[in-house]
C-alpha cells in the first residue's frame, strides 16, 4: 500500500481555490483566516460502508454525498461553507477507486466553493468522516431552538424521494425506469441547500436539514425551541415521480414522514417576514403547517392526526 | 443501540467549559468565536483499531490518545488548542466502555481547556476521528517550510521510549516491570508539549511533532524548507528506562531514529536566538545537531554516517 503521504500527495492536494487558506494540506496542521465580524461554524458528519451506504456504491456516489451532508448542515445554519478535513479509511489502495472518488469530491468541493484543508488517510473497513467549517454574520446563524409560536413550516424540495429509491434498492416495491433515475439521484446525490440556507439568514425562525426524516427533525426544531407544530399531511410537496409509484397510504405516509436522506430544509418564518419571503425565493418551498404552543409534532390527513408516535430514521441496514 | 441523540447526550455533552463556543452540540452545527488577529489552525487525526491500537487496548487509553495526537498537532503549530470535533465509529453499544471512554477524553480535554463541539456516532469497526481547532496571533504559526542553514535541531523530551514499549509489546524484547510501566505510559499516553509550542513560536524558524519516527519528520522539516540536517546520534537524549533494558545497537538505532508514537517535537532555533530561548525553556529540549545546506538528513555515531535509508514508521500490524 503506498504511504498516506502518497495518497495525499496523488489524490487530495489539487484544491486550491481559496485565498483564505494560508496554508493548506502538508503541515502538522491548516492555518485559516476567519473574516473579521464573522463566526465559524463547525459539524462533522461520518459515513460508514455497509451502514450509510451499500457497499457496493460507487467511489463517486460516495465521495458526492459524504461532502454534501456536510454542505446540508452548513446551509441548515445559513452558513457559507469554506473548508473541510476529510478522514478517510480504506481497506486497500485501489487506485481507480481513490482517482474516482477524489475527482468526484472535487467537482463537488469546486461547486460550492469550498476547499480541502487536511487529510488523514488510514487503513481499514471502509469509511469516510468529513468535518466542514463555515462562516455566518456575528449572531446571523439559524439554529433549532428559535421557532416561535405562530410561525409557519416550510419545507424547501419534494419529500420522500430518497427513502422510496432506498425502499425500491431493498426489494420493498418497484419503480419504473425514468423514476428510478431520478429517485436514485435523490438518493445518491442530494442538492445541499446552501444558497437556501443564506436566503434564510434574513427571514427564518430557525431552521434544520431533513436527515433523519421529516417528523423527526421539525422535532428537534419545535423540541429544542420549547413549542410544538401541527402539519398537514396534503400540504406535503412530494415529487411526480414519487406519486407515479406509490398509491399505498400505508407505504407512502412513513415514507413522507420519516424517510431521511432528502436533504431538504425545515424551518419557520415568523407571519411577518413570510410576503417578502415568498417573493425573495427562487427555489422550491412550500408551507406545510404552523408552530403551535403544545409541544410535539402532530399531522393531519383527512382531519384525523396520523399515529407518528415511532417513527424515525432508519439506516438501510436497520442498524 | 440507542440512538445517535442518546448516545451523544448522555456520554458526550458535559463539557461546556469556553466561552468562545457561542453553540456547542446539538444543532446541526456548532457556532465559534475566533478572536481578532488571530488565525484558525485545523488538523484531523484518526485512530483505527487494530491499525493505529491493538484492538484490547483500554477505552481509557484510546480516547487519551486520539484526543493527545490532534493536540500534538497545535502544538507542532505553536497554536493554543480550543475546540474539536469527534467522529467515533462504534462496534456496538458497550456502556461500560463509552462510559471509560468519554471519561478519559474529557478528563485531557479539561487539562488543556479544549471543548468538544461536534460529534457524530455511527456503527462499525471502530475507529475515532478527530478534528482539532487552535488559534495563533496572524503569522505566527510554527511551519515545516521555514528552516535557515545554519539554525540548530532540537528535540524536546526522549525519543524511542514509545517504540520501545511498542517493540516488547509484539515480543522483540523484554522489558523489567518499572520499565515497562514507564514506556507503556509513554506509548499509550504521550504529553502533547502544547506549552512549548506556544513558547517556541517565539524563538523556532520550523517545528513538527515526531510522530512517524525523527528521521521521517525532520526530513519533512528539511524537504519542505528546500534545506538538509545533520543530526548527532550520541546527542538524541534516552530515558534511563531505555538506557536499561536495550544495550544492542541493531535494536538501539531504528527505535531511536525512525519509532513513531513519541509526539515530542522537533524544532529548528536561528542561532541568534538560542540564548535567550534556552534561558526561557522549563522542559527538556536538547540540540542534537543543525541544519545544513545539502539536502536529506544525515545522522552521524562514532564519526561515521548512519545508514538511514528506507527507515520510517511502521504501524503495529505492518500495514
Amino acid at each position: 500500500m503506498p504511504s498516506e503521504f502518497d495518497i495525499i500527495r496523488q489524490y487530495f492536494t489539487l484544491n486550491e481555490i481559496r485565498d483564505d487558506v494560508v496554508l493548506g494540506i502538508g503541515d502538522d496542521a491548516a492555518i485559516l483566516t476567519v473574516p473579521g465580524n464573522y463566526q465559524l461554524v463547525q459539524s462533522v458528519d461520518t459515513l460508514v460502508a455497509g451502514v450509510h451506504f451499500p457497499t457496493e456504491t460507487s467511489p463517486e456516489d460516495i465521495a458526492y454525498k459524504a461532502l454534501a451532508v456536510n454542505l446540508s448542515d452548513m446551509a441548515a445554519m445559513g452558513a457559507e461553507p469554506a473548508w473541510f478535513t476529510l478522514a478517510i479509511t480504506l481497506p486497500n489502495d485501489d487506485e481507480k477507486w481513490l482517482e474516482a472518488f477524489s475527482e468526484s469530491l472535487f467537482n463537488l468541493a469546486r461547486k460550492y466553493k469550498v476547499q480541502l484543508i487536511g487529510g488523514d488517510t488510514t487503513h481499514g473497513p471502509l469509511c469516510i468522516s468529513i468535518t466542514i467549517n463555515g462562516f455566518v454574520p456575528t449572531g446571523k446563524a439559524l439554529t433549532r431552538n428559535t421557532a416561535q409560536v405562530t410561525d409557519k413550516v416550510y419545507v424547501s424540495g419534494t419529500l420522500g424521494d430518497a427513502a422510496l429509491a432506498l425502499a425500491a434498492w431493498q426489494g420493498q416495491c418497484l419503480l419504473d425506469d425514468a423514476s428510478s433515475n431520478y429517485l436514485n439521484e435523490k438518493l445518491n446525490r442530494p442538492t445541499p441547500q446552501v444558497e437556501l440556507g443564506l436566503i434564510l439568514r434574513k427571514y427564518a425562525s430557525a431552521c434544520i436539514d431533513i436527515s433523519d426524516g421529516l417528523i423527526a427533525d421539525l422535532g428537534h426544531i419545535t423540541d429544542n425551541s420549547q413549542v410544538g407544530a401541527k402539519i398537514n399531511f396534503e400540504k406535503i410537496p412530494l415529487s411526480k415521480e414519487f406519486k407515479l409509484n406509490l398509491t399505498d397510504d400505508a407505504l407512502i405516509i412513513p415514507l413522507v414522514l420519516s424517510g431521511g436522506d432528502d436533504y431538504q430544509l425545515c424551518f419557520t418564518i415568523p407571519e411577518k417576514n413570510i410576503v417578502e419571503f415568498e417573493k425573495n425565493i427562487n427555489v422550491q418551498v412550500t408551507c406545510i403547517g404552523e408552530v403551535e404552543k403544545e409541544s410535539g409534532v402532530r399531522c393531519i390527513k383527512n382531519d384525523t392526526e396520523i399515529n407518528i408516535s415511532e417513527m424515525g430514521y432508519q439506516h438501510f441496514t436497520n442498524d
